[in-house]
């Protein structure tokens, strides 16, 4: 078993970032990469009406053939009960919510106020007792760590979100900064603080590289006790409706940082770093960062994850 | 008192890496630009034969500037007694030697092996006792973390050498992950052993992003009491003579890192962004990097050290 579960979100939130539309043949070509590569979750695609969104209008289709991937974890992000119910129609194991402590972020993004995305937390939590009661639900807090419309979040605001979304049938709830404002001591002292309220229930780190500090912040989860990580091949990705968000935190990097420190991901790194492959070649001419893939592995790099352990 | 003192080395590790050389007049103003921003000890040159590193040839030149600026610790790199001789007649106030723990990038860099080398830093600490003995002589220990010549490097052979070099006469010896392969377990399990074998002569973290672990190492290295963090403008510099080396901390996201924790550098934010125009200015087309530079400082931001506490 791996110790830590590494979460890719590049084929939903890196993929609606970009002005292109990947098509959806490079799409499954992406997923199939990453699959092969061992991650066991993945974010594949966003069930929003399609003219908000053209590069997910293939949503459905995306999830039929990832959900035919052995051992993969399925993840739609969904903003409201139509796109739960047609995420569950299409065979999701896992649906993720955005749920925003920031009422300016939440507005922005969803045209709802955090409460009233509380309450559709609850309306899609008996929805999936109701269709498909082995589905998880995630609740993902937004600008936990701050907001580029609102400024500073109160962090008692976060915590309270958090409670709330558990108590409305959320199974976990993390926290994202959606904005790349957050700094390790309020990365250890909010999770933390997560952890005490929700217990089992606390989530994913989602962290954003805008400022530099996506990884330092992911090791500082990783000391509080989170294992679950998001992140993104190739760093693609933001948020559209929260000005100046950019840079998820880069996939291969955080690997090869838990791989380095002996902490197994399950994840073959040299067929990570392939995976960039079929990511270019369905978005060409748009930038995919990553120092590692740039560098290359160290020499005589010895991963706790090998082909032989996958095999 | 500043909780953590930031080591500029720009314009000495930075300016010998790259093609071009910075003509003296643009680095007395960049120096001085990094001297307005707060920053309390840099790295301004090094001491070597100038056919070698012709980017260097103006070292003495820019000592005798540089120790003009109140309260500037004023370091230059040595790598022998002559070095070492003419830092000191410039009137330096701290001296630096490269000692490698991997033979192979000794021999590249210096030509000399580990061992030769601490009979330098005992024969330059013995030169400074007689000419200057106010002056501090600091080892910094290279490719403490591994080689990209010899790959992995022992940590043993590491810990002896940094005890070697303090019973040579060394005031404090650090660790540098020159090229780039450091994790943040090893960083904490590096500095804790050195701190164990070596108190109080435990010195600097001095970390390269080359994998993008950068700025998680030197968090690491702050959890287990390191204080002092080499760092460099615009992401400048690595090793000529380390293949792959590349990508010295950027001095910009890790004061940002400190200051967001609210641990205190003594570095206005601000001014320091604004020491990035004497560097572009003297370095045409030379890419600088940093994301906090490219994103801006968050919204409702407040730094542990602001301008007026600078006065």
């Amino acid at each position: 078993m791996p110790q830590v579960l590494i979460s890719e979100v590049g084929p939903r939130d890196g993929l609606q970032s970009v002005k292109a539309t990947m098509p959806t043949e490079h799409k499954l070509r992406w997923i199939d990469a990453l699959h092969a590569a061992g991650l066991r979750e993945i974010e594949v695609a966003s069930f929003v009406p399609a003219r908000l969104l053209p590069q997910m209008a293939d949503a459905a289709e995306v999830v039929r053939h990832a959900i035919t991937l052995p051992g993969l974890v399925v993840m739609a992000l969904v903003p409201n009960r139509k796109g739960a119910q047609a995420a569950l129609d299409a065979g999701v194991h896992k649906l993720t919510m955005p749920v925003s402590a920031s009422p300016a972020h939440s507005l922005a993004n969803v045209r709802k106020t955090p409460t009233e995305m509380v309450e559709e937390v609850r309306a899609i939590s008996e929805l999936r007792r109701e269709l498909a009661p082995q589905v998880r639900l995630e609740a993902g807090i937004s600008t936990a760590f701050g907001c580029t419309l609102q400024g500073l979040v109160a962090e008692d605001d976060v915590i309270r979100l958090a409670v709330q979304c558990v108590e409305a049938g959320a199974d976990d709830v993390g926290l994202s900064d959606t904005v790349g404002y957050a700094n390790p001591a309020q990365v250890r002292r909010l999770f933390r603080r997560l952890r005490a309220e929700i217990g089992v229930h606390a989530g994913a780190a989602h962290m954003h590289n805008t400022r530099g500090l996506g990884i330092a912040n992911c090791l500082a989860a990783f000391d509080e006790g989170v294992r679950t990580f998001d992140a993104s091949l190739g760093g693609l990705g933001g948020c559209p409706y929260a000005p100046g968000a950019s840079g998820n935190v880069v996939t291969e990097d955080l690997v090869f940082m838990f791989e380095a420190m002996g902490v197994s991901t399950g994840i073959d790194l040299d067929k990570l770093l392939a995976a960039r492959a079929p990511l270019a070649a369905g978005l060409p001419g748009e930038p995919v960062y990553g120092m590692t893939a740039e560098a290359g592995l160290p020499k005589g790099f010895a991963p706790t994850t090998s082909t032989q352990q996958q095999a």
